[in-house]
């Protein structure tokens, strides 16, 4: 039975098919500003195009590379676009689409360190160097009792700090006895919806994550914090967590850290930051005032799949005190036991999230660091930021148009002050008309249009379009404003 | 300040590197025999020759692969070679490599239908083929009151089913109110170690999963089982959720579905079943009797990853009542509100799971059903049976040897008669030979072999030298049983 039928690709055949696959990203990426960017098509169009039966038999791949770009392209909507200017960028690179390439060539398993040694300790390594190359305190270094893992999402990330802190806070019972429904945790409005998610799985229950008042730019009020704290003190529950944030989706809002790490220290409150998009920009020193009382957080994460070039999904997590992590999450089942695991002298990753299974993330970010170099990050990140701080100079200087929030970084929340029906208006055009995206918020009960600039590809000429193209369909709200 | 200085790979560049990559696997692939099956680095060794500090400046990227195969390579366990019995098997297959070499390179976030229709749109569509291909109930459908989804690992499906069960045995109150401890979920001793980790994250406390006795073939006793459901009435408790599994991790052993679902009918009890690994063999219509009562589970989820050709991460995991899994993990931000959602005419997979996020994962899954069809699927599918069941005959009829559990499918357990520390031995020399990898589990409280054959391009040759080498470590051994 030796050499028998196969259906598989050859080495040869694989060869052949993937550097056509290269081809096709190669040319997308060099048309990629040809396309609506938000995708046209209706519900329902994309399958009604796809056969009703899955295949009996195989089909050259010729085949399958022609139905993407018949069947599948026009149902995309390109985030690699360079006139991407919607939610968060998800921005992608070439190194880091190679270095994940690679991932799936090698196709390891790394939920423990024998399972591929390097998928663990190339992590390590990256994560300590993005300590460094971050600003962020030593105690998230693997050197020290905390330290650093790839995560999947900062919606991950978040669930399993939100779970260290309440462990940690019930002595590492409820992971055995379960939730008694007195445990209350603090964020903002302003706060990712993720942290509402977390709550509701982790048994918390959402009704016990306060959702503190924000001040005039929208960051946390760390007076308003402490006060309900203490009311839920008295009233006999257990306030165990906090989630700060450094830039909020919906309008890239600072939450004052030092103060809000005050408060946690005092109440022995777990501290975790979410820095998803805004964590990038700590690349650069000069931004750094924005993470003020870092050093003073239980555990931070941002997104280099948002904003620092490295293709979904990569989240960088960190604990200062990485028992706590582990002791939540760990389970040995016989058949994971061996001989490293038992000797305590590696790290394990797959006690330090939900899933057990794990893809060797750690090479795309890899890549990227050393392709990129950190002077070639920094640029990057200090032209999306000038760039999208140029906008906010012309929505500033427009008499239609006003800022609807501080613009910190590379988020400009802006609007037409002919207000919410004119601003879904120009929205819908534009987005309709397919030169750009761009998406909206409410602040303050207001209709809000967001501008956010981090696409791999954005350069100046494409934010000059857009205010180009915003004004052009706010003409006729000109003179009604 | 237009066409600035750049860092960023261009098409072109990437074109030429990417092909560089593409050959690089395609080689990778050709040798890998050559290289010691599970990795001989000892821990530390590859951070050791790694930079102490990231690079300030940009690499030129033939650098980056160089020090792939200098740095990398020694600490990776070839989960892709051919002569990997280990674990499961996490296979991969040239169409699944470049189904998600594309998704990289469109880099689209399928959260929302809006963001990208087509990553929704053929999601939809595989999973509904899927339900076809496996013999699956018409409830999974989209055109029913269910639906599939992809998500990571099996973990997080798990993770899903026991919220959406705690949800609906709490008339969604404890996503809101927190959890009571006294909800209480059933799994056997011998079910995946991730539902006591979703029992810990969750809320419900490891000691509310109760761990069900098995029979003398480690399947779950649907008898013991409604008695331990009556005395948790009886105490006041809340029965809500049952986990049956079609295929273990330790041994591969077969719950009774059909019974297991009774009891859970009379009780109104939330099954789920995990057919993580097993759950390929469906696609043949000869071992369908194995998923006998299918048609009776709330929740069922299998792994591409595992045993389809398909590379990490792609679970799938399908509902009977879709409303359920929605209501219990739905949030919606006004930042992610738009028409499609509104219209109630789409599906928004970001409420099916624990992530926002998402890839476009169905273009892999897509990708190898195309390439293979379902005769090829069916065809390897078979012979990796019939390789397994070629083995656990040798096993039978070696005196020295026997089988420690039935070996229904592609996975054998099996064990020298000499005992734990033999067995121990015999293993340890293997794997640090190199010519294969294989790992152990505990039955009966005795160390056993497992031999499990699933690897994309295992064929009878490699099992016959695996029988071979075992043989020959295991001569020493021969008098002594």
């Amino acid at each position: 039975m030796s050499d028998e039928k196969s259906f598989h690709m050859t080495p040869d055949e694989f060869r052949r098919h993937g550097h056509a696959v290269i081809d096709w990203i190669a040319d997308y990426q060099a048309r990629i500003e040809s396309f609506p960017v938000l995708s046209q098509v209706k519900p329902g169009e994309i399958r009604a195009a796809l056969p009703v039966n899955p295949p009996a038999q195989g089909e050259p791949f010729d085949a399958l590379l022609k139905d993407v770009e018949k069947l599948i392209l026009p149902g995309v909507t390109h985030w690699q676009s360079p006139n991407f200017f919607a939610y968060f960028p998800c921005n992608a690179s070439g190194p880091g689409i190679l270095g994940d390439l690679l991932s799936s060539g090698l196709g390891v398993q790394g939920m423990l360190w024998s399972t591929s040694p390097a998928c663990t300790e190339l992590e390590t390594h990256v994560m300590d160097w993005l300590v460094d190359m971050l600003g962020l305190p030593k105690k998230f270094m693997s050197s020290s009792a905390g330290g650093g893992v790839i995560q999947d999402t900062a919606s991950s990330a978040a669930l399993c700090a939100l779970l260290a802190g309440r462990e940690r806070a019930t002595n590492y019972v409820s992971n055995k006895k379960g939730c008694d429904g007195r445990l209350v945790a603090y964020a903002s409005t302003q706060t990712h919806s993720s942290l509402q998610k977390a709550a509701m799985i982790s048994g918390i229950g959402a009704d016990n994550l306060r959702l503190i008042e924000v001040d005039q730019n929208l960051a946390t009020r760390p007076d308003v914090l402490a006060k309900q704290i203490d009311a839920d003190r008295r009233a006999g529950l257990t306030p165990f967590f906090v989630c700060a944030t450094i830039g909020t989706t919906s309008s890239n809002a600072m939450d004052p850290i030092a103060a809000i790490a005050e408060v946690c220290h005092q109440h022995k409150l777990w501290l975790h930051v979410d820095a998803a998009m805004s964590g990038t920009a700590m690349l650069c020193p000069e931004f750094r005032h924005l993470q003020n009382g870092i050093e003073l957080a239980d555990s931070y994460n941002f997104n280099p799949h948002k904003w620092m070039f490295t293709n979904f999904d990569c989240n960088c997590f960190w604990v200062a005190d990485r028992k706590a992590l582990i002791q939540t999450l760990s389970i040995l089942p016989e058949y994971l036991r061996n001989q490293a695991t038992e000797s305590g002298a590696v790290i394990d990753y797959r006690d330090w999230h939900i899933q057990l299974g794990r893809r060797f993330r750690s090479l795309k970010l890899w890549f990227v660091i050393r392709h990129y170099g950190i002077e070639g990050l920094q640029h990057h990140i200090r032209q999306h930021v000038q760039l999208a701080q140029q906008f906010a100079e012309w929505v500033r200087n427009d008499a239609r148009f006003e800022l609807a929030a501080p613009a910190p970084l590379n988020l400009v929340c802006f609007r037409h002050k002919a207000g919410d029906a004119a601003n879904q208006t120009i929205m819908d055009r534009l987005n309709r008309g397919g030169d750009l995206f761009l998406t909206h918020t409410k602040l303050n009960g207001k209709l809000t249009l967001r501008l956010s600039v981090g696409q791999t590809h954005t350069q100046a000429r494409h934010v000059e379009n857009a205010w180009k193209r915003i004004r052009e369909e706010a003409r006729e709200f000109a003179t009604a404003g």
